[in-house]
């Protein structure tokens, strides 16, 4: 099959490609609106994009109204976010909070999540992630508009909580223990389970 | 354990941040050099960020002494690129050209993979890739600079090839032919094969 791009609706698009690039590392997003109501929700447009200074980025993409989501609003506003870890026995409250609540309502009420303070900014964490990375805004990037287009949130991760029993005796994540789980297309999903070895070669 | 990256070198801090940011996709990428010389190179800093127009992002850091990598002074001469199908039955082959060949050799040869021709861009495909993206460079974005800080390579994806064999009965992919890799901390890859489905809340 050969697709044509710009001969295809965007719908279409976006359904192919999200069953292509896989699997999608989640950021379960924690924010603050200007008047300080918190939100929280999942996006799997993620991924961490260098190390010098430590950069990661989501896309909170327009809504299909065209709209800003509420993490991208309170980014805009306040500059801040916290990556909480998107692990496996979190799956279902991962999910829930993808539910588009009204504006200043709390996913963390309503997938009863306790927070947690954060460190350096001030959006909490999820008390029950083994791991949240804190960041602050450098940048947003919107690329194209309308329904679905992206905006790239680029933040600098500024400090780590890591649960120890994550960590190998080196201090490195066991990836057994971290356990994330990851996006496909669809409603379908993925543990990182199944794992193997390759030696990077010199 | 609590992280606070302005105290941290910056090895430590990707060491810890790659096996937390996972599993990331794998983009195995083909550019064309000026001089028409083949390369091909995976990078796990990669992810689709948006359908209108469809977005895909990869970023080849600085290499340890600070230089820039062939992928990335090919697109910046160019401004094509292809993202080839990082599938189990070709983890390898992915691994095997992530080794870094003298500037103007190719990975095709060093992994004794067939070229194919693309459509809408000139970089060559991997033939035996089952789905293969055709890119034109929308915008290249540096955050921070030295050894492993970031280059946004934000493309615009024009021109999409998917083996009719990956697709369900709706036309959209099977995650289970799909079979796409990723990777974790270290040496440690993953399998999209653990899958399971969560229904989106209304």
């Amino acid at each position: 099959m050969q697709i044509d791009v710009s001969n295809t609706k965007v719908l279409d698009i976006y359904h192919m490609l999200v069953g292509l690039v896989t699997p999608r590392p989640i950021a379960w997003v924690s924010t603050l609106s200007p008047s300080g109501h918190v939100n929280l929700a999942p996006f799997s447009f993620y991924n961490l994009f260098g190390a010098n200074p430590p950069v990661v980025i989501f896309s909170p993409v327009l809504r299909r109204d065209g709209s800003k989501k509420d993490s991208l609003r309170n980014v805009e506003a306040t500059g801040e976010f916290v990556v909480n870890g998107a692990v496996a026995r979190l799956s279902e409250q991962i999910n829930l909070t993808s539910r588009e609540l009204p504006y200043g309502q709390s996913e963390f009420d309503l997938a009863k999540l306790e927070q947690a303070a954060s460190t350096k900014v001030r959006p909490p964490r999820v008390a029950d992630a083994p791991f949240a990375l804190e960041c602050r805004l450098r940048q947003i990037v919107p690329v194209g508009d309308g329904p679905l287009s992206a905006n790239l949130v680029i933040g600098e991760v500024v400090w780590v909580h890591v649960a120890d029993e994550l960590l190998n005796q080196d201090g490195l994540p066991d990836p057994r223990r971290v356990a994330t789980v990851a996006r496909l297309g669809g409603d379908d999903w993925c543990h990182t389970s199944d794992l193997f070895s390759l030696t990077r070669p010199r």
